[in-house]
C-alpha cells in the first residue's frame, strides 16, 4: 500500500490490479485508515485518468452484489441520481411519470445527511410506509407500479459505504474522480440501461459552481459510456432551495399536488420536465414524444396513480397524497416575517436546508430521528417584492418549540435590498 | 479538525492555534491516524510557510520536556545531527573532537531502522555500554567527558514519534517541512547554543538530490533562527557508503582508528573535519581556530581519550576501542569478489546498506534484533580499478550464514565498467 500512495502522489497511473488491491483490502479491512486517507488526498490533489477512474470504479462495484434489473424486470429501466439539495422532491415527481409512460425506474437510495434531505426519509413521512423491502418485494412492486424506492443493502457496493465515510471526516469529499466513483459505482452495480444524473450546483450543492457540476457530470457520463450505458448528466441551480416546501411532510405534499395539476413552482415544474425527459429519451423515447408523454402522464392522472400504487404496495397510506394531514399536523408554527422592505436578492439553499434540519426535517448526524412534520413553507422568494413585516416562511415543526436557531439561519440565507 | 484538513488542502497559512490544536489533538490521542494522514498528505502537496513551519514545530517541542542544557551544563554545548546515511560514524569521531576543544557535546540520539545505522546502535556495539541513562547521569557524563550519547526517552517531543511512525506508513515522509519540523523539534527542545546539520543527499538519503539536501538545509537554519538559536548545515554526498565500514562494531573501529591518528579514508577524514570545524564555530570558534584546534585533538589524542572516557562514564569497556576484538569477531566471512576486471564507477549507499542490514547489521522492523559483529568492510571503492576475481569487500556475520541476500545486493550496488 506504501508504495502505491506514493505512485498516487507522483501522478502515476495506477492499474486494475492496483486499484483492486487498495478497494478490495480496504473494505476487507486489510488496509488501516490512515493509509487510505493518505491515498484518497493524493487522489483530491492528483486526479484520476478516464482509465484509472474506470478500474476504481469497477474495484468498487466488485466488492459488493451486482444486479441486472434490466433481466430482472423483463423490461427498459433507468435509474436517477440527484447529488443532493434543499427541497429536492424530484424523484417524487419523476419516477411515476416516467413509469406511467411505461419505463420502469427500479430506486435504491440512501439516507440524507446534513442540510439535504433524502428520497427515503420523504417517502416514510407517509404513515406505514416501509422502504427496508427485500429485493423480491422490489421487484414486484416495480413490475406493479412501474417504480419502487427501497433502502440501500450492505450488499450495494460495500467499499463505497466505508470510503465515504472516511472521506466524511478527512476533508476529501470534494474530489471529481471520488464522487462519480461514489455515485456511479452505485448505479452501474443495479444494471439500469440508462442513467440520469441530476448534478446541482450554486450554494447548496456539492458543486459550488457551475464548472464543477458539468466537469463532475462529464466525468460520470464517460464512465458510463465505458460500461456501455447509456448516462445523461442534467444541471441544474441549487442557488436558492428548490420549490415551495422543505421538509418530508411538506415535499410528498408539494410533489402529489403538482402529480393532481395544481399550479407549482416554476423551478419545480421546468426541472421536473427535464429530468423526466431525460429519463424518457435514456429509455429510447425520441425527445418530443418524451416531452409529450411526460405531460400526458400528469394531466391523465396516471402519474399520481403510479404514485399511488406504489405507497400501497410499500405498505403506505396512498390517502395521504391527497390528504396531507394523514401525514401529521405540525404542532409549532411560526412566521418568518420580512425585516425590512425591498426586494429578495438571496434565498441561499444551505442555510434554508440547515434551518429545516434544526426543526427536526433533518440529520445532524447519522442516528438522529426525523420529524416527518417539519420544515419550511416558503412564500416569498428571490426576485420578489414584499414589505417589512411580510410573511416570507412559515416554519414547522413538532418536535421543536424554540425555533429560534432557525430564524438566525433564515436571517442569514434572505437578503433583501 | 475536518476545517483544518480543508485549509491545508486549500493552501491557507494554519495559526498557532491551529497547529497546536492538530498536533496536541493527535498526540492525546484525540484526533485519529485518518485524519492525521490526510493532513499530513496534503502537507506534502502545499507544503508549509516559514511562519506556519516554526508554529507547527513549537507545537510539537511543547508535546514533551524542554530542556535547557547550556544551563544544566553551565557552558557552551553544541548538538549535531545527520539525516541518516549508510556507513555514517561521525558522531563518533566529531562528538569527542569538540570534546576535546572545550565544548560540550549533550546527544540524545534514535535508533536506526531499514539501511540507515544509528548512533546508539554502534555505541551499543561495546561491551557493557549503556545509552538508556537518567538525565542526571547524561549531564554527569556531559560534564565529566565533555559529550554523552543517551537514548531519546518517551519524554522528548513525543509528537514527533506519533507523527513519524505515521508518515512512515502513509508515504508521507520525503516532505521538507514536515522532515525539518521532525528533525528540529528534537533539537530545539534540548536548547543546545548551536546545532549542526549534516544533511545527505544522493541515492543513501532521504533526498536524493543536493538541491533538495539545499533547501532541507536552508529550512532548517531558517527555523533555528527564528528561535535565536546557531544552525549550520553541511551538505554531504551519499552516492557511495561513507568510509571503509559499514556495520556497528566496524564502525566504532574505524571511527577510532582516525581517532588514533591511523590513516583514515579521505572522505571520512574531510567530512569529519568539516563537520568539528562547524561545531566549534557554531559554539564561537573563529574558522582558523577551529580548525587547527580539531586537528590537535586528535593528534594529541585527546579526543580519543574523552571517547574512551565516555564510553566508561556509560559503562563500557573502553578497551574495545583499541582492541576491536572485544566487540566480538564475527563468525562467518565472505569475501565478495569483482565479478569482472575495470574500473568501478557506482558503489550505491541504499543497497550496500540493505546488504549490511540483511547480515544483520541493522533492523528491518522497529523490533529485530542486531549483530554487533555484522557489516561490510569496503576495500575497493568508486574510482578504483579492479581485476575480475580481486577482492572488492568482506561480508561478515554472526548471524547470518547465507549471504546470498546481501552478494546479491552488492551486486546490485557496485557497477564495474
Amino acid at each position: 500500500m506504501y508504495s502505491l500512495i506514493m505512485k498516487k502522489r507522483r501522478g502515476e497511473e495506477l492499474t486494475l490490479e492496483e486499484t483492486d488491491f487498495i478497494v478490495r483490502g480496504y473494505t476487507a479491512g486489510d488496509i488501516p485508515d490512515a493509509q487510505m486517507a493518505a491515498f484518497l488526498m493524493a487522489v483530491c490533489f492528483n486526479g484520476m485518468t478516464d482509465e484509472e477512474l474506470t478500474q476504481f470504479t469497477d474495484s468498487m462495484i466488485i466488492t459488493g452484489k451486482v444486479y441486472d434489473l434490466h433481466d430482472e424486470l423483463g423490461g427498459p429501466c433507468v435509474d436517477k441520481h440527484s447529488t443532493g439539495g434543499v427541497g429536492d422532491k424530484m424523484t417524487l415527481i419523476d419516477a411515476p411519470i416516467v413509469a406511467a409512460c411505461g419505463v420502469y425506474v427500479p430506486k435504491m437510495s440512501g439516507r440524507g445527511l446534513g442540510h439535504t434531505g433524502g428520497t427515503i426519509d420523504k417517502l416514510r413521512a407517509i404513515p406505514g410506509l416501509v422502504t427496508d423491502i427485500s429485493h423480491e418485494e422490489f421487484i414486484h412492486t416495480v413490475k406493479a407500479a412501474g417504480f419502487a424506492v427501497m433502502s440501500q443493502t450492505d450488499e450495494l457496493v460495500p467499499a463505497d459505504r466505508k470510503i465515504y465515510a472516511l472521506r466524511d471526516v478527512t476533508a476529501t469529499v470534494d474530489s471529481i474522480p471520488l464522487i462519480a466513483s461514489s455515485i456511479m459505482s452505485k448505479k452501474l452495480a443495479t444494471g439500469a440501461d440508462g442513467i440520469v444524473l441530476d448534478v446541482k450546483y450554486g450554494d447548496g450543492a456539492f458543486m459550488k459552481d457551475i464548472e464543477g457540476a458539468r466537469i463532475l457530470g462529464e466525468t460520470c457520463t464517460r464512465l458510463a459510456k465505458r460500461y456501455r450505458r447509456g448516462c445523461t448528466a442534467v444541471l441544474s441551480d441549487m442557488s436558492k432551495p428548490l420549490g415551495r416546501m422543505v421538509g418530508n411532510a411538506l415535499e410528498v405534499r408539494e410533489a402529489a399536488e403538482l402529480l393532481m395539476g395544481k399550479a407549482a413552482s416554476p423551478d419545480v415544474e421546468a426541472l421536473s420536465e427535464r429530468l423526466s425527459v431525460a429519463m424518457l429519451v435514456s429509455a429510447g423515447f425520441d425527445r418530443d414524444e418524451a416531452v409529450a408523454a411526460a405531460r400526458e402522464a400528469v394531466t391523465s392522472g396516471r402519474a399520481l396513480e403510479r404514485l399511488e400504487h406504489m405507497v400501497e404496495l410499500q405498505h403506505g397510506d396512498p390517502r395521504a397524497l391527497t390528504d396531507p394531514d394523514r401525514m401529521g399536523v405540525p404542532r409549532y408554527t411560526e412566521r418568518y416575517k420580512a425585516p425590512r422592505s425591498g426586494r429578495i436578492t438571496t434565498f441561499a439553499a444551505e442555510k434554508t436546508g440547515l434551518a429545516a434540519m434544526y426543526l427536526g426535517a433533518g440529520r445532524r448526524t447519522i442516528n438522529d430521528t426525523i420529524d416527518p412534520t417539519a420544515g419550511i413553507e416558503i412564500l416569498r422568494t428571490v426576485g420578489d417584492e414584499v414589505r417589512e413585516g411580510e410573511d416570507i416562511a412559515i416554519l414547522y415543526s413538532s418536535s421543536v418549540t424554540d425555533m429560534s436557531v432557525s430564524t438566525k439561519l433564515l436571517d442569514e440565507a434572505v437578503t433583501i435590498q
